[in-house]
């Protein structure tokens, strides 16, 4: 990694907690209509529209919470009451009032870094949702440039290099996301840095035999210091 | 205008049309409630919904969604039927599938510009949905940045130019909202012209002798031209 100009770090459960709040939403969601249906099926249900609702809603709060209004309809066969509705629009407006809670290391690492690496957030979400925050973090300061994507696929990190005007082997991505952070831009060439977190969400989750790449994985995102020449 | 290099353009009503579909839904909203409420009241129960909740959803298709759910709760009293709940959401869903019907002269004046100035895109709203739209719109060959903003205030255009590497007097704005494509801009030293649409969102409407500043106000986009030298 002796060329990176560029440190691009994903923001979700990279920086700071994020899963957590869905999972937490999600159960809230199965409690509210556990008169209907079991838990299990419930989640897939769930699981279900948000995928079917992803190329429209992209990703984010907003797109989740109007998935689980319309599970609760289809589960309900549409009997279900108006408060039942009103109890998940205030699921959805609690996750966008969430505090932030960096994740350990994270200041340190940005400030440690700061000066010696252009900085880049490279996060997907809703664009409000995800500027809130990323103000109420305190990271700003840190961060070159800021992009929120509708998708982290291959081309999107072509465009993001490109716009950076870099070179592939001058980026480095670090996140938590195999499918989202990692493959993606390995595959343009360019560097990334697995940081896991504990809890994954089922659509960001790969298969370990599904490619071949190889890429650091670290415990905690302190260590990613070490790949990096001082 | 002579030291014009970027010529950023608004997105809904400047070069495509966009309001009428609120316009539209709103309608089929009201018809939906009929037997609840006025249209006249309904409109402004949800309006008021709306600007309650953009400090949190932000602008965009996803939380006009949600907020049109809301108030259908509130005026039903939490009486009405899950049914109609599902058809607001499908209202939503196609908004989000909605054509792109591009506005008179916008191809027009795009290619006569594309090459003698850097043009950018600068348009607020939901991530995905402005990105499917302009790639939908077949226009975004001809911009050499897009800039997808949860706001459109003095702040925002500060960020945009300094992101530019530009200065304000370098950079023009085209849009149809005096509130949130012409002051702001003014406001920095930059330029801005005023291309009205016929239908403008109660929220974007400013009073004619709130402000000071004098900008230009043409009737179609093509006689931006005649701003520009050639």
């Amino acid at each position: 990694m002796k060329d990176v100009k560029i440190i691009a770090f994903d923001a979700d459960d990279t920086l700071w907690v994020n899963e957590n709040y869905f999972r937490e939403t999600e159960d809230q969601f199965c409690d509210l209509l556990e008169g209907y249906m079991a838990k299990h099926s419930l989640m897939q249900e769930l699981y279900k529209t948000e995928i079917e609702n992803i190329k429209i809603y992209g990703y984010g709060v907003k797109g989740f919470t109007l998935s689980m209004i319309e599970t609760l309809y289809r589960i309900t066969g549409g009997q279900g009451s108006l408060d039942l509705v009103n109890q998940v629009l205030n699921l959805g407006k609690s996750m966008l009032q969430q505090p932030i809670e960096l994740l350990d290391g994270v200041e340190e690492v940005l400030s440690a870094l700061y000066g010696k690496y252009r900085l880049v957030l490279a996060t997907k979400g809703d664009l409000l949702d995800q500027e809130r925050k990323l103000i109420k973090s305190g990271l700003e300061k840190y961060f070159h440039h800021i992009e929120i994507m509708s998708n982290k696929e291959e081309n999107d990190y072509a465009k993001l290099i490109k716009h950076l005007d870099c070179e592939p082997r001058e980026f480095l991505m670090v996140g938590n996301s195999v499918k989202s952070d990692i493959l993606p831009v390995l595959q343009l060439g360019a560097h990334a840095i697995h940081v896991p977190y504990h809890t994954t969400w089922v659509h960001e989750q790969v298969a370990k035999d599904s490619h071949n790449h190889k890429y650091p994985e670290v415990g905690k995102i302190n260590d990613i210091l070490e790949f990096l020449p001082d």
